[in-house]
């Protein structure tokens, strides 16, 4: 059986995560990692990325919306969040929109050694080799099995992979693990992925070591806090819930994750 | 009789819609397009501007918070909208402002097509080459009828052009139509009038060959949907209104539309 | 007896606000200066820094988020805004992070004269030159007595200091005042602290040649609007406490203030 025993320590230790991110989720990030009980730091400048990796617990790099300089400031984070040890995730937000994305995502996976990826469907597919059919910054649907597809990118890549959606799909190339929790409020609102790719962050920061274990405590804790955020809500109103994800973030415990958790182990080491 | 139709189309075919827009207001602007049903992507380097418009609905450009780079963006992706025939926002926040923003305004409006302008009284009156004093980025108030502002500026930029305020006025440069929805809480919260830019995008992306129609539908779904938000608010609670907003906008349909809307058909083709 | 009567000033005046601040707050920082009754502009443009200066009441300058091209439109904007003579406010965010913002809050304090500097018990140390463990973009912990740090500051940059945390301490040098309101929940939400240095720069906008007073008035009404909006939320709540402070500014009067205000003269001119 499972535990669950992250959230705690988190909120004992609460570890600095470095995020850098998109205009669009800055905001929610930022307040999403300070509800979880972490602590945000927010920059951009490739002047000061080598300093914050002396004293962050961990880094999430999110292209939701990319510029020359913040690829700079990306490659320099990474490299500096490699040399110092430290866990980094990658969102790579609307991967297969655009080649700039692609030549950007190309240039990072190649120079910096990722933890954990995670994204939507299309994005792993597009970084897997496999066909979908992505439409901008949304899932879309295409061929294969999205398992398949997370382990492939978990192999390609050596790291952890997780895919989001109304299942999660964790893997490291070896291990399956799929998360049924979750509310179909979650692509309502901007940002809950990007947020969940910081949120990995701060777990993989207090359990380094275990990054599989890390991310999949993080994509359930994650998933549990959105379904009881959204469980009194009528379905359309989105802006309660924007609301209601914080607040069922800064509530949640790792027994209540333990209570509510539907995680299945699909391929085990 | 006039007809309310589009809220469901937007639904239905959840429409790609690129904003280029400020770092105030993004994170705003891509949920109330979210809420509405479209599907929002915000983008602003120029490296993938041509790539953007190959798949996209509609363009919406806001000059909020500009710098050259941004600059540079907009009249890449403007173009490219042109060259792909989707139809093209302008929200030119302040534009009486300062020197820079007029400077960037006038190259937006030689280079671009646009298919819409929306802004309020002060930023329309300075298109307009009508004396009008705004105040940075508020109405602000002056010379004239705002009416036949509104028609000026559809007739010198040959484009829809949707005046936002207490009443909203909307012309092609023959026909007037007023809009009497809305509330006072609107430029009570940050984004309210930009958002309703992006917004515009959405509508015209299902209905892209009656553009005047289209804003039309737009503005008065929009205006209905603050009234509805506002409806139970005591009128300082403005965080509350905000949340709203969002929440409104998610549940609105046409029928609601249609039955709360007070239109007046000014001036007729 | 204290008198507070500027709120009531602000509403009246509308004073515009220039800020400049960072991808994360952006949004907050506009919406809380709209509840509480000034007029924000956001913007970051070098280019059109000497503009604003010519019709903005106050201009508020936070680094959160740095890079060259927004460094270069807060010294061009501090420098205008000095010339212009209106009020300066520094917020220096994170200061002892890195080297990076060292260097570009030395050159700040160089080059403008600030009316104010509001941060942190961290961010003041650093400034007044006292060894102080802080943490990222958090206070920390540290040597010496956090009123004695806020005067040398006053004394070093001759100006109004103000250091946010649970018991707020202001002085100009000479005096030193405490106000003893707030609510634990400010430091769970991100820009809590950077709203508070924009809503200084309204304060002082419409109290210009006796800054002590405004920034002192400023802080006791801002930790009053937190204390009432926290009021009735349970502790975690931090979603809904984001939106209740929105609120709380917007309903807060001068009266209200004077009512809850907790505030001690340490040292008097």
């Amino acid at each position: 059986m499972m535990q669950f025993n992250l959230l705690e320590q988190i909120r004992q230790k609460n570890p600095l995560i470095h995020s850098i991110t998109n205009i669009v989720v800055a905001n929610y990030v930022a307040n999403g990692l300070l509800a979880l009980g972490a602590s945000p730091i927010m920059a951009d400048a490739e002047e000061e990325m080598a300093d914050l990796a002396q004293f962050s617990a961990a880094l999430s790099i999110n292209i939701g919306t990319l510029d020359p300089f913040k690829v700079k400031a990306m490659l320099a984070a990474g490299q500096a969040a490699n040399q110092a040890g430290i866990p980094v995730v990658l969102d790579p937000v609307g991967v297969g929109a655009t080649q700039y994305r692609k030549d950007v995502i190309a240039e990072l996976l190649k120079k910096v050694k990722f933890t954990a990826i995670r994204g939507n469907a299309g994005e792993i597919a597009q970084l897997a080799g496999v066909n979908w059919s992505a439409k901008g910054v949304d899932a879309g649907q295409g061929d294969g099995n999205i398992g398949e597809i997370a382990m492939l990118a978990a192999q390609r890549y050596q790291c952890i992979v997780a895919v989001s959606g109304e299942v999660d799909y964790i893997s490291d190339g070896t291990q399956l693990t799929t998360i049924h929790n979750g509310t179909a409020m979650f692509p309502k609102i901007t940002g809950s992925g990007c947020l969940l790719g910081a949120v990995l962050g701060a777990f993989l920061a207090v359990k380094p070591h275990s990054p599989f274990e890390a991310v999949v405590q993080a994509c359930t804790a994650y998933a549990v806090a959105g379904e009881l955020a959204a469980q009194h809500l009528a379905p359309t109103k989105y802006g309660q819930f924007y609301t209601a994800l914080l607040d069922s973030l800064g509530e949640l415990n790792d027994q209540q994750v333990a209570k509510f958790a539907r995680v299945s182990i699909e391929k085990s080491a």
